[in-house]
């Protein structure tokens, strides 16, 4: 690793202190409050006994997310989606990426026809909330899955795997990992990764926001995010022994 | 008073327990988290250097607020507004209510051209959610003028007195102070009232569920909320203090 | 009373000229055009042979309001809420509190599966609005019932009690009865009540504007509504006698 | 002509009563309830002292039209398009057809930068709304340019000549003119036509309902439409002299 | 004829180039690429096997037409549809006159309970696309009509005839056919024709854009338009039998 | 290579056919119609001498796109965007993507104070639409720089590099080059990588469809990417000499 100074003075190497705290809020199936660093995300996992049309009649599950930043959850106040009546782009994209990462790693037909909500609330924003999201919420739904079979509504764990996500970058030419706001401003490239825990990519989704990037440099950014996602899982793991 | 087995098991007169909870998230000019028994608010007070169309040039500021529920706040999931595509009539009903009751206690032209804008968002939901954010916005305004006179952006203090609010309401013919989600589903008569610190009223907003509800009733429901209103600007003090 | 010049020149307890002319319309089950002075209101009531999702197969019906103001019907313009793509809040607030004062007069069980809708659309606007509405839809929905009776669709009336409803308010410091445009606008405190003909409450909403209300303002302004909605209730039987 | 039995039982070559009855509602520069029989459309025009971007400093005025339904105007109650979120198409159609044919009869020149609106709104509906609009919505626009007149803000009269609208039809392979409802559902061919008073068209819009019509059927009923129109003026004449 | 320079140098009884492409992508049922010169649309038709709520059961079928311009189809951009959140009201005009244009030519009944979209849209525009528009859209609607007799879907042709339209107007005076944009945008009168191949009008919608059209220029203008739509309609089989 | 049967008969290496036609239409500054084997994306350039209210004052311009798919673009209809009143997380995910990747090649400054609109408007899907859209957006933005340097409206060619896009995926467990729908729909991952003609990476976007993808899976996709791209910017080349 080069030395620099990253702004928030860690390594280039170093997470940013990650809290799990499970059963923030009481009617959910699943709520968590995810922490990376000042970034603060609640996650609940609801559970609905329906699914959506196109896979009614057919022993399947679905599992989707949602996905909102509170007004003044940033720096200068946004405008409330539901004020302005539509959801942004951004969130719609990041919404698909959530639930697309926790459905893989779900086994849709062991939920049975039911639906997981994951509705991802952005409280603070301090950098990396779609990451903090994707982590927190694999975490609200294993407790809702667990709510299912403390029930005995359904017999077998649809978990097939667990999932975590971190985002890693180019900061003033050094690949670092777990960028906070002040260092995603000031970032050449920019890549949110999430895996699995048997060491699979789920999802890779790099963009280079000044020049292009290199494919070393996308090599050692895949480096850097494998060993934080091995971090998060560890703490999910921990988080759900608790 | 009379007796009754108050699903809470609370006094016919006696609060929830309150918390207000300043400086809960980093980024607004005031940001509160109050707690009316399990019903939780973050309320959060934004400065922005403009006025809406309506006061340009008037030498006046505005205060309005936004109001919103998290969709799994709630015992059983709602759907997110946003998502709808349009806030529905209760929340734009409360969140008029809550601006207006919030600018009863500023002086607008002492607050120059700027507006401050209250978001009430909920996070957990069990009855009183307009009441708690009434009462907690009211100690975020006040952190928002306290930043802005540290600035030395304003000379006198805006603020002209204290605001808060409960409910109050007939629960099983018996006339009840702050009612938690039990109660007030099952309740006949549900009245808001929100209260400045001199003993005058803001609001009266009271309807009849179930049969109409008789003069007596209203007195003393009106005679409860004068007791709860008190109480709850003593703690808005104890926390300012803090 | 103390002694006031009202722009009205009414005295502080009178009502404005009020006229209740049925069968204005033809197609509907009730059409009422409601006249409070200048302030003049179509309410139709039209029966559906359904009810909402949430009565389906439960032996009972709906009732509910919908409210707008013709774009000329003030003395400026305003936009068309349909060209606008939305209602705004104070449209939806109006309606939902037509709609809870009607309920208070049915027996939803006797009304049977079917839904009545009281659209109450303002033709010129000077204060009152929503009293006005709530005091001629009332009289729609009796028609409409008769008109089911008439056709045996239903074998008891479901109509418990009459429902009309006022405005108070504290002009120049003195507590008036049935505010105009003009007095509402220089008005501290406004209060619009429902009642029913058993001197029952069904909605009380006071507002300060100006300064808060004190305890004795607030008795003062329900004994006026009470003495001007027994008035009301006397005109609508005799309109439904004629 | 031919013998047929109309419905209505009038000659086919004869239009409804025709009523306009002039300053209906106060506010307005110009209110006009127009009736063709039971056909009931209240018109106003609005001045606003603004154009629309696109004309902005060009010396020219604008003249438009907003056309809406009251939800019970029409036999079976139609949902408000305020609920819904959005005007539908045949609406739209109107509202431009009637901002067009009033345009045709006014020197933007003459008439200043500023905007007038025409609000047609139907308060009872019987077929021919579209018609009864344009006619009495050129009422409504000759009293609102007499109000500029008399205010000295205008120095000549905008007004180049009068226009009015008529629907006529093949009904029962018989000519026929102003189409009532039970008509105008029964019909094969409708037509509305709108003239100026120097015998001139400004819109011809024929539809074939049920099988197409020949040349000399569209000559039948253009010739139609002229002695209708003919009498419209003449009664548009009248009241503006009342 | 009366000599004229028409812009585009032709005669003013003449039509410009016509082209009918059919095939031009491969997944519709019907999918032509109709040129009116230098106007261009893609007509598609999609066989739906539902109809909508209002035929259901009924055994007729239906067909219906949405209609669109991409964004820099025109000279200068105008915004997306889609993007700015709905229709405006002359796409909503034109899709239904297509519609019904093409409803006029089909025997609903033979088609059996399926619908039939078919989406018009505008590569390029120059002048007629309304016009051009439903001369394609009848071409594919014939095509998806022999997809579903090959099929053996329906046992009877549907199709009762040909369809086809074109513009007619007054230019400096003189009746000509087929407007392109340059002599649309200068003319004082333009009429939109739709005839079918037994001589009969479907629709005639005839503007006057500067001073209103006398009887004879109307008389003129029919006489145009039939002999243009005479020889689409020529054109039209002439693709077919390829 | 392995051996595998692709349904589309190519080697896990090769391209479809790729077709770059400019000046598909005539108004816009710069049109292609480009081809990826049955895909086929109408992608203009529009020139506008404003910028969005951001960069007002700047000196720099903007680059966006717009995207869109035809209704029957595919194999069954879609609902048109336009008339659903929104658009979908998908376009407004692969319009942020396109409008990305086209500002990656340009120089801002040189730009000058105007917006260039890429609008992306698919007639025929076949997997691959995005990729498509964004390889001959490439060449309609350079075709309206070189208008806009004909035009001498800017002095220096703010385009600083070309850029293509392709997909890749895992085929049956062999990595194959530019999907086609068949394939799309089989694939356990898929990958759109945009680059630019320096060999660097301006997005990587990699998604698990089944399950998740290794390391060495990953570096082989980028890999054919590579390969691929380099083929299609040389197209670019091409067409731009042609």
């Amino acid at each position: 690793m080069n030395e620099i100074a990253r702004p928030s003075g860690r390594a280039a190497d170093h997470l940013r202190p990650v809290r799990i705290e499970r059963g923030y809020t009481r009617h959910a199936e699943g709520s968590v409050l995810v922490s990376f660093g000042e970034t603060r995300v609640l996650c609940t996992a609801s559970v609905d006994e329906r699914v959506p049309n196109f896979l009614r009649g057919k022993g399947e599950g679905w599992v989707t997310a949602e996905y909102g930043m509170l007004p003044r959850s940033t720096n200068t106040r946004n405008d409330r989606e539901a004020a302005r009546g539509k959801q942004g782009g951004r969130t719609l994209e990041i919404q698909r990426l959530i639930g697309r990462a926790l459905r893989a790693c779900v086994d849709r037909r062991a939920l049975g026809e039911r639906t997981v909500t994951l509705d991802c609330d952005v409280l603070q924003a301090d950098g990396g909330t779609r990451t903090a999201a994707i982590t927190g919420a694999y975490v609200a739904l294993v407790d809702a899955m667990r709510w299912l079979r403390t029930r005995r509504l359904i017999a077998n764990d649809p978990i097939v795997g667990a999932v975590a996500a971190v985002s890693v970058g180019v900061y003033r030419g050094v690949p670092v990992l777990d960028l906070d706001y002040a260092e995603d401003s000031d970032c050449d490239t920019d890549m949110n990764v999430v895996m699995n825990d048997g060491g699979g990519f789920i999802e890779v989704q790099g963009t280079a926001e000044g020049h292009a990037f290199r494919r070393e440099e996308l090599d050692a950014l895949l480096g850097l995010a494998e060993s934080g996602i091995a971090q998060l899982i560890r703490m999910q793991r921990e988080a759900l022994a608790g």
